[in-house]
C-alpha cells in the first residue's frame, strides 16, 4: 500500500518505521503519508483531468487542520457539512470562495457563519485559531441545498445580511448504488436531495430572488460505490435536467459531481478511478466545451489509503475456538467495523520473512497463521477491529498495524468508555509531525466542572459554552 | 414514562416544560429527570433485596459527575471499565473502596491508576478537579478479571507497588441471552471471561500470590436481556463453579451478577426488574444467609428512562413516498438507532390533546399521525433516529423528545462532522441545572493548535497531551 511497506520485516511509513513512531507518541496513533495523500490527490484530478474539474475535498473523511492545509497546498478547494467544518475549512487557511457548503439539516447559525464572517461561530477564537479575523471574509463560493425549506431560509437570511448566495439544488436521482445500506444517499427513501420532478418548480420559484444566484446542480449517490453504472445514471438524470432547464430559460454553469468512488480496503476490490472519469467524460464533455464547469468532492478517495491506525496489544486470550487480541485501539478509536461491518487489513508491524503480507486479503496464503478475533477494550460485543482473521502470532506488547484507516477513521472518534481520543501523525519523507496531540484525560471533565443553575425567568438565551 | 409526562399538551420534565429548557441552553441537549433517577435506583435495589445485593451503578451508560453525585448520594458504588471511568468515579467522590474494575482490555497504567493514587491518570489535575489529592486513594475494592494475561500483569503490578488486589474471575457462561448480537457478552465466541473449565486453574495458579486475594466470580450476559432463564442458567454455571472451588479448597465470598436487564424502550417490553430478582434468589439464598455477597452492576435500568433528549426541527421536507425530518440531533447526538437499530420514543414537546401520546409504542393509535424519517444533518444514511415513524405535523422550530435516551445517549456522542457536544440538564423538581455545558466549537481544534515535529532520536516518550 503506498505509503506504508515492509521493509526487512518491518512496518514504514513513508522513511519512518512504525514502531518507532508508537515508541515515542504512544498507542493508538493514527499515522498519515504525505506522500500518499499528494499521490491520491493527483490521481483523483488525473482521473478526471477531461472534464477539468475542480476538486473540493470532503473534510469529513479526515478533518486535521493540517492535511487540510496539505490538501490546499496541491490546489484543492473544501466541501464542508457543518459550520464546525466550515471553520476547520477556514482555519485551514481556504478561501471562503473554494469553500462549498452541503449538508441536510443547516442551521440559521450555520448559514449565517457561511454568510458572513461577522457570525463565525469561532467569535472571539476566530484569530487564536486562523491567526487572523473572521470579519470580513465574505461567504461561501457555493451552498449545496437540499431541501425547499433550507433554501428559504438561505434566501431569507442573505437577504437580511445584504448578501447573494450562489446555490446548487442537491438532486435526489433515485439510482441504486448497490453499496451498503447505510451509506446509499441517492435514493429517494434517503434524506438527501431533492425529487428530480421538483427541481424546476425551485428555480421558478426561487430564480428571481435578487440575494440568491441558482448556478447549477448537485447530485451525491453514495459511499464505496463500486459500479460505474449507477454514476453514469445520476450523470444522465443530471445531464437532461439541465436540458429542461435550460430550456426554460434557467442558465446552468456549474455541475457538482459529489464523490463516493470506492476504494481499496482489499487489494483489487475496487475499480481504478480512471474508470469513473472516462465513463463521465462523454456525458458532459460538449458542455464542458461551452463552459459548463464541474466540481467533484473525493473524500475517502484521497484520505483512506493514506493513513494507518497504529495500537498496542493489551491481553491476548485464548478460546476454545478462537484467539482474542485485546488492543488498545477499539470502536471508540475506528467504529467503521461495528457500525459497517466494515473490512480493514490488520496485521503486525513487525513480520518474519515468510509472514510479511504480499496482499491486503481477507484470507492471505502464509505459513503459521491462526484464526484471531481483533477486538478493542469497549464492554461490549460490536467492539470489534476484524473477526476471524488468519494472523501471526502475536504477543501482548506487540504492535499491530490498521490499514486504509485514513478516512472515517479519527473523524468518527468517541469517547465512549472515557477513552480519550488518539494522537494523529503526519509522515513526510522522514519527517514526523504530531498534528494531534492525544487528548488529555482532564479535557473529559471540562464541561462538566461547573454546574450551575439555569434560570428559566431570564428570556435571553443563556451562555452555555465552557 | 416516570419524570417526563404531557401537562396541557406540554412536555414536561419533573415540575419544568421542556420547551423552556430547550429555550434557554439550545438543542440538542440531554435532560435527566432526578426523580426518575432516584425512582429506578431504588426499583434496582428492591428487586433484589432479598439477596441484599450491594449496587454498583456502570458508568459507562451515563458518566456525567453529577449523575454519578446523585447515584453516589443514594448509597451507589461504581462499576467502571477504563482509567477515565475510574477517575470519573474517584473525582464524583466515590472511595476507591467501592469501585469495582472491569474491561477486557486494562493497560498498564489503568492498572496502575486503580492500585495505587501516585499513579492517578489526572496528575496534577487531579486536584483541580477532584478538590483532592489522588495519592494516598489506595486501591479499588474489586478487579473483574476477564482474562489470564490480564491477573498475571495485575499480579506484577501490584507486587511492584505494594499493594493487594482483590479480585474477581469474569466467567464466560456461554449462554445465549437471545438479544441483539452486538450486546451478548456471555457467549463462548465473545471477547469477555474466561471459560468455566478454565477457572479452577485460574484458582490454583494465581490463590497463592500474596498480592492478589481471589475472593470470587464475576459473569455478566450481555444488553437488553429480555428473558429471565439466561439469568438463570448463568447463576447455575456459577453456583455449581462455587461448589467446585469450594470444594476444592478456594473459599468464595462475592459473586458479580452484573447487569444487564432489558427496560422499557416501548411501553410493556420488558419484564419488571422484579421478576429477575425473584428468579435468581432461590439459586443463592442459602449462600447469601451463610454469608456471601452479591453485587450488582445496573447502568440502563437506572439512567434509560431517566433521560430525554430534546432537539429542534431544522427542515421539513416532503418526498414522495415520505417525509423527512430533519433535526439538530443525529447519529453524533444519539448513536443508538444506526449502531443497534434502536428504537426511541420521538413525540413533539407540544402536541394538541388528542394527539398526546398514551403509550410509549411503535404505532400509536392517534388522529392525522403521518409515516415520518426522523433524521439528523450527518452526511450519510445511518444518520437517523426513527425511520417510517406515525407522528403529528411538525414543523421547522418544533421541538421533539427522544425518549429513553438517558443510557449509552450522551456517553456515546461524537463530534463526527464536527459537531459540537451537547448540553446535559438535570431537572430536580422545578430546579434546572445545566449539569454538562454544550462544547465549545473551538475546544474541537485544541488538540491540533500547536504540530511539532517528533524527535524519533529522543529515547524517552514524548510529552503528547495538548
Amino acid at each position: 500500500m503506498e505509503g506504508f511497506e515492509y521493509r526487512g520485516g518491518e512496518l514504514f511509513a513513508d522513511q519512518v518505521s512504525v514502531d518507532s513512531i508508537a515508541d515515542a507518541v504512544g498507542t493508538p496513533t493514527y499515522i498519515y503519508s504525505a506522500a500518499a495523500l499528494r499521490a491520491s490527490y493527483r490521481r483523483v484530478v488525473e482521473a478526471f483531468s477531461p472534464l477539468g474539474v475542480q476538486v473540493h475535498y470532503a473534510v469529513k473523511a479526515s478533518s486535521n487542520l493540517h492535511l487540510l492545509r496539505l490538501l490546499r497546498g496541491l490546489g484543492a478547494g473544501m466541501d464542508v457539512v457543518s459550520g464546525g467544518e466550515l471553520e476547520r475549512a477556514w482555519i485551514a487557511g481556504t478561501p471562503m470562495a473554494e469553500i462549498a457548503f452541503a449538508g441536510v439539516g443547516k442551521t440559521d447559525e450555520e448559514l449565517r457563519a457561511a454568510l458572513d464572517g461577522r457570525y463565525s461561530l469561532l467569535g472571539e477564537d476566530a484569530r487564536r485559531l486562523a491567526g487572523r479575523d473572521a470579519v470580513g471574509r465574505g461567504t461561501v463560493g457555493l451552498f449545496n441545498v437540499e431541501s425547499e425549506s433550507e433554501l428559504e431560509r438561505l434566501a431569507v437570511l442573505a437577504a437580511e445580511l445584504g448578501t447573494k448566495a450562489k446555490v446548487c439544488i442537491r438532486v435526489n436521482p433515485d439510482v441504486d448504488p448497490q453499496t451498503h445500506e447505510y451509506i446509499t444517499t441517492g435514493k429517494e427513501e434517503n434524506k438527501f436531495g431533492i425529487e428530480v420532478h421538483r427541481v424546476r418548480g425551485l428555480f421558478e420559484r426561487f430564480s428571481r430572488r435578487r440575494e440568491l444566484d441558482l448556478v447549477g446542480l448537485h447530485v451525491h449517490i453514495g459511499s464505496s460505490v463500486r459500479q460505474v453504472e449507477p454514476y453514469v445514471a445520476a450523470t444522465r438524470v443530471l445531464v437532461s435536467l439541465v436540458d429542461e432547464l435550460e430550456a426554460a430559460g434557467y442558465p446552468i454553469s456549474l455541475l457538482d459531481l459529489g464523490g463516493g468512488w470506492a476504494v481499496d480496503y482489499r487489494d483489487g476490490e475496487s475499480l481504478p478511478l480512471q474508470a469513473f472519469g472516462t465513463a463521465l467524460a462523454p456525458l458532459l464533455l460538449d458542455r464542458v466545451e461551452r463552459g459548463l464547469k464541474i466540481l467533484i468532492e473525493p473524500g475517502r478517495s484521497i484520505a483512506a489509503n493514506a493513513g494507518l491506525l497504529v495500537t498496542r496489544v493489551q491481553h491476548v486470550k485464548e478460546g476454545r475456538k478462537r484467539r482474542f487480541v485485546i488492543c488498545d485501539a477499539g470502536m471508540q478509536t475506528l467504529v467503521r467495523p461495528a457500525l459497517y461491518q466494515a473490512f480493514h487489513f490488520i496485521w503486525p508491524t513487525r513480520a518474519k520473512d515468510a509472514q510479511v503480507p504480499t496482499a491486503w486479503t481477507t484470507t492471505p496464503h502464509l505459513p503459521d497463521l491462526r484464526q484471531s478475533n481483533v477486538v478493542g477494550p469497549i464492554c461490549e460485543s460490536s467492539d470489534f477491529l476484524a473477526k476471524g482473521r488468519p494472523l501471526p502470532e502475536v504477543e501482548r506488547g506487540d504492535l499491530l498495524g490498521v490499514f486504509s484507516a485514513g478516512a472515517y477513521g479519527m473523524s468518527m472518534t468517541s469517547n465512549y468508555n472515557d477513552h480519550p481520543r488518539p494522537a494523529e501523525v503526519l509522515v513526510d519523507g522522514s519527517q514526523v509531525t504530531l498534528i494531534g496531540e492525544r487528548q488529555p484525560l482532564a479535557s473529559l471533565f471540562e464541561c462538566e466542572r461547573q454546574p450551575r443553575t439555569v434560570d428559566l425567568s431570564a428570556l435571553e438565551k443563556a451562555e452555555v459554552s465552557c
